[in-house]
C-alpha cells in the first residue's frame, strides 16, 4: 500500500528515516512566496488542478503535450492535470479582465503535474509560485516581476553570492534569426535547439540546427556578444535603481522551451551552476488574445518558481530555518486533582494566541518536564495547590526565570 | 475555452460577476485552520493528491467508491484522485510512527475529488481541513479534537447561537443493534440506513431496515432518550472543564457514514439547519493496522472540515471581513524626474516588510491618488524636490495626517 511513484509525502520535522521532505520546510517557502507577493501588490487566484486537455494543445506547444498526465475521465472526456498554470491565469484573466484595475497583478501556488517514463528521483508533481502581471507592455513591467523574483530568493536568504537571473529576449533572438537568414517555418524549432544547446553536447546542437539554417557558430558568437537590447537595458536600469542591479545580467544563452513567450525571457540559477533553473519565465503578449479566440487582448509576462530545487538549495547553502519548536507552552499537569483546572489553563492560553501542549492522560512529572523540552517550548506551566488555593507557576525555559501568579493571569505570564 | 463542470477558479476579491469564490476569503479560511491547529500542537502534513485506487477499496466503504474519481493512468495503473485524507494520513503514520511521539497530532488541508453525475451547483472538488490524532485511546483524546474543531469555528467568529457538535458513538449504536437482535450480517446497512434517515422518508427508511432485524420505532426511541455512555459523558465533562460544553450535544442521529469508523462519531450543524455538516469525524482505531496489514496497531480519530458549507455559512451570518484593502502603501510618481528615486522608496519600502504599490509608467496625480484610495492604501508616500534637495512627503488615509522626512526615512514614516 504505497504512495505511487514520482509522488510526495510531506512529514513533520524530524523527518522520518528515509523520507526527504518537509512539510514544515514546505510551509516556510510558501510563506515567503505569499509575503513577498503581496509586498510587491500582488494578489492571489487559484484555478481546477483539472482542466480540459485542449487548454494545453490549443497553444501546440507539442514538446509538454507529450510528457501530460493526462487520461480519459469517466465521461469520456480529454482531461489533464495541469501541467503548468499560465494557460489558466490567462483564461481566467481573459474573462474576468474588465472587473480589475489594469495592470492585474496575481499570483497563485498550484501543484502541478507530468507524466514522465519512472526514472530514479523524477518527480510526476511539484508545487510553483506563479507571478503574472497583465496589461503592461512597458519594460517596467518586466522589471517589477524581475524584481519580485530576486527578492523572493532574497526574503529565503539566498544572496546575489547565490544566484543570478539571467535576462534574454525572445524578440532580439528573432531579429538574429532573421538576420543570420533563418528559415521561418524552422523557427520554433530552432527556439528549442538553443534552448537545450546548454544541456546537450555540441553534436546535437549542430544537428538540430541544420533545418533552420544558421550555424552553430553564428549562434555562439551572438550569446558571447551579448549587446543588451534597448528594452533589455530599460529593465537593467530599473533594477539598478532598486539596487538589484547585482542580481540580473544579460545572457542570451537562456531562451526558454515553450512555444508562447513573446518577448522578455529570464531564468534563475544558482550561481555555482549545481542545480537546474530556481525559476524562469517571460513575456507571453499573444497567449490571452489565443485563449479568447481573440476577443481580449492583453499584453502579459510572469514566471514560476519550483518547489523541488528551491528546497534543494536552501539545504545546500544551509539557509534552512529550525523548525525544532513547535509549541510555545506545554502546560504540566503533576497532580491529577487538578487536571479540570489545567484544562481551563491550557484553553485560556490557547485562546491568547499561544501554541500549547499537555499530557492527554496522567503521566509522570519527569516525562512530562522532558517532553517539554524535546517541543522546544518556550515555558512551561503548572497549577499547583498552595496554603491560599491554587497558584500557577512559569517556568521560561530559555532565561531559567520562574513566575508565580493566579490561574487567570497565565496569559500575561507567558 | 472553459473550465471543467463542477471545478472552481478562486478569483481575488472584488469578484467579477458570475464569480461567487473569492481567494481572499479561501486563504482567511486556511490561514485560520493552521493557525488554530498550531495553537492545538497539530503538525502540518500533506501527502499525494492522486493515490493507488485500492488505497480506498482496501477499505472496502462501498459507497464512496461509486463516487471517486478515478482512471487509468498512461501506464495503466488503476488510480484516483484523492477523496478523503484519512487512508492517506493513515499510511504515513503505519509507516513512520515510530520516529514521532505518540500522540501523533498532525493536519492538512488538501484539495479533495469526487465524480458524481454533473448536477447544479454540485462540485467535484473540496478543500478539507483534516486533524487526526494517534495513538491515544483515551476519551481525553477524543474531547481534545473536538474542542479543536469548535475552536476553529470559534476563530471564524461562530459562536454557540451558530453551531453545535453532535456528538454520538458507533459503540453505543453497535450495542443497541445487538440488544436489538439486529443480524450481524447487515450491520453495515444498518449503520448506512441510519446515517441517511434525516434526509430520507419514514418509508425509505423502514424499507432499508427491513433486512437488519430491527425497527424503526426502536431506532426513533434510541435516538429520543439519548442516554450518553461514559465515554461520551467524559468527552463532554471535559468540554465542559475547557469552557466548552455549551457547544456540544449528545445526538444519536449522527451516526457517520463511512465504514471505518469504531467509537465516537460527530457532526458539527450550523444551529439553524440551513446548510449541510460544516465538519464530520470519529474514531477509526483499526484503519492503521487494516493499511499496514496488521504490521502497525495505532488508536486513531480525526475530522474533516470542508470549504464550501464553511463558507456559505459564513457568509450567511455575516462573519466574512472586508478584504478591500490590498496595499499599505502608494507612492505617487507626480515628477517623472525622481522616478529612479521613486524606485528605491518602493524597494526601501516593501523590504521593511510594507505591501507598496506604485504606477509602473507615467501616469496623471489625481488619478494615482483615486488608485490609492481603490487599493485602500493606509498611506501615500511621494518624494518632492524641495529648496534643500529631495524631501518625502507621506500621508496617513485614515488619520488625513501628513508627514515629512527625508528618503530614507520612509520605514519609519508608514
Amino acid at each position: 500500500m504505497q504512495r505511487l511513484k514520482g509522488f510526495r509525502e510531506f512529514f513533520p520535522e524530524p523527518l522520518p528515516p528515509g523520507e526527504e521532505w518537509s512539510c514544515d520546510l514546505r510551509q516556510y517557502i510558501f510563506d515567503c512566496w505569499r509575503r513577498t507577493a503581496r509586498r510587491y501588490g500582488f494578489r492571489e487566484y487559484d484555478g481546477p488542478p483539472v482542466e480540459p486537455l485542449s487548454l494545453y494543445t490549443a497553444k501546440s506547444g507539442d514538446e509538454i503535450v507529450s510528457q501530460l498526465f493526462n487520461f480519459l475521465d469517466k465521461g469520456q472526456d480529454a482531461v489533464s492535470l495541469r501541467p503548468e498554470m499560465t494557460p489558466t491565469v490567462a483564461r481566467m484573466v481573459a474573462a474576468a479582465e474588465r472587473a480589475y484595475r489594469k495592470p492585474i497583478k496575481w499570483f497563485s501556488m498550484p501543484q502541478l503535474f507530468r507524466y514522465e517514463a519512472p526514472q530514479k528521483g523524477r518527480l510526476r508533481e511539484h508545487f510553483q509560485f506563479n507571478c503574472d502581471l497583465f496589461g503592461e507592455e512597458d519594460p517596467a513591467a518586466d522589471a517589477e516581476v524581475v524584481a519580485l523574483l530576486i527578492d523572493v530568493l532574497r526574503a529565503l536568504g539566498l544572496t546575489e553570492e547565490d544566484f543570478v537571473v539571467r535576462l534574454s529576449s525572445r524578440k532580439a533572438w528573432q531579429a538574429f534569426y532573421e538576420a543570420e537568414g533563418g528559415k521561418p517555418e524552422a523557427a520554433s524549432e530552432f527556439f528549442q535547439a538553443v534552448d537545450k544547446m546548454e544541456r546537450e553536447d555540441p553534436g546535437t546542437l549542430a544537428r538540430r540546427l541544420a533545418p533552420t539554417g544558421v550555424t552553430a557558430e553564428a549562434v555562439a558568437q551572438f550569446i558571447d556578444a551579448g549587446l543588451p537590447t534597448p528594452e533589455l537595458q530599460g529593465i537593467l536600469d530599473n533594477l539598478t535603481a532598486r539596487g538589484l542591479g547585482a542580481y540580473v545580467k544579460i545572457d542570451y544563452g537562456v531562451i526558454r522551451g515553450l512555444a508562447y513567450y513573446t518577448g522578455v525571457v529570464f531564468e534563475a540559477f544558482d550561481r555555482k551552476g549545481e542545480f537546474r533553473a530556481i525559476a524562469g519565465g517571460g513575456r507571453y503578449d499573444n497567449l490571452v488574445s489565443v485563449l479568447s479566440g481573440g476577443k481580449v487582448k492583453l499584453p502579459a509576462l510572469g514566471f514560476g518558481m519550483g518547489d523541488v530545487v528551491l528546497a534543494l538549495l536552501l539545504r545546500k547553502r544551509g539557509k534552512v530555518p529550525s523548525f525544532a519548536s513547535t509549541i510555545d507552552v506545554m502546560v504540566l499537569v503533576e497532580d491529577e486533582t487538578l487536571r479540570v483546572d489545567s484544562l481551563a489553563l491550557v484553553q485560556r492560553l490557547r485562546e491568547s494566541g499561544k501554541a500549547v501542549d499537555y499530557s492527554l492522560t496522567p503521566m509522570k512529572a519527569d516525562k512530562q518536564f522532558k517532553r517539554a523540552l524535546e517541543m522546544g517550548a518556550a515555558h512551561w506551566a503548572r497549577l499547583e495547590r498552595g496554603p491560599e488555593g491554587v497558584i500557577l507557576r512559569v517556568k521560561d525555559l530559555r532565561s531559567r526565570t520562574e513566575q508565580v501568579g493566579t490561574p487567570d493571569s497565565a496569559a500575561s505570564l507567558v
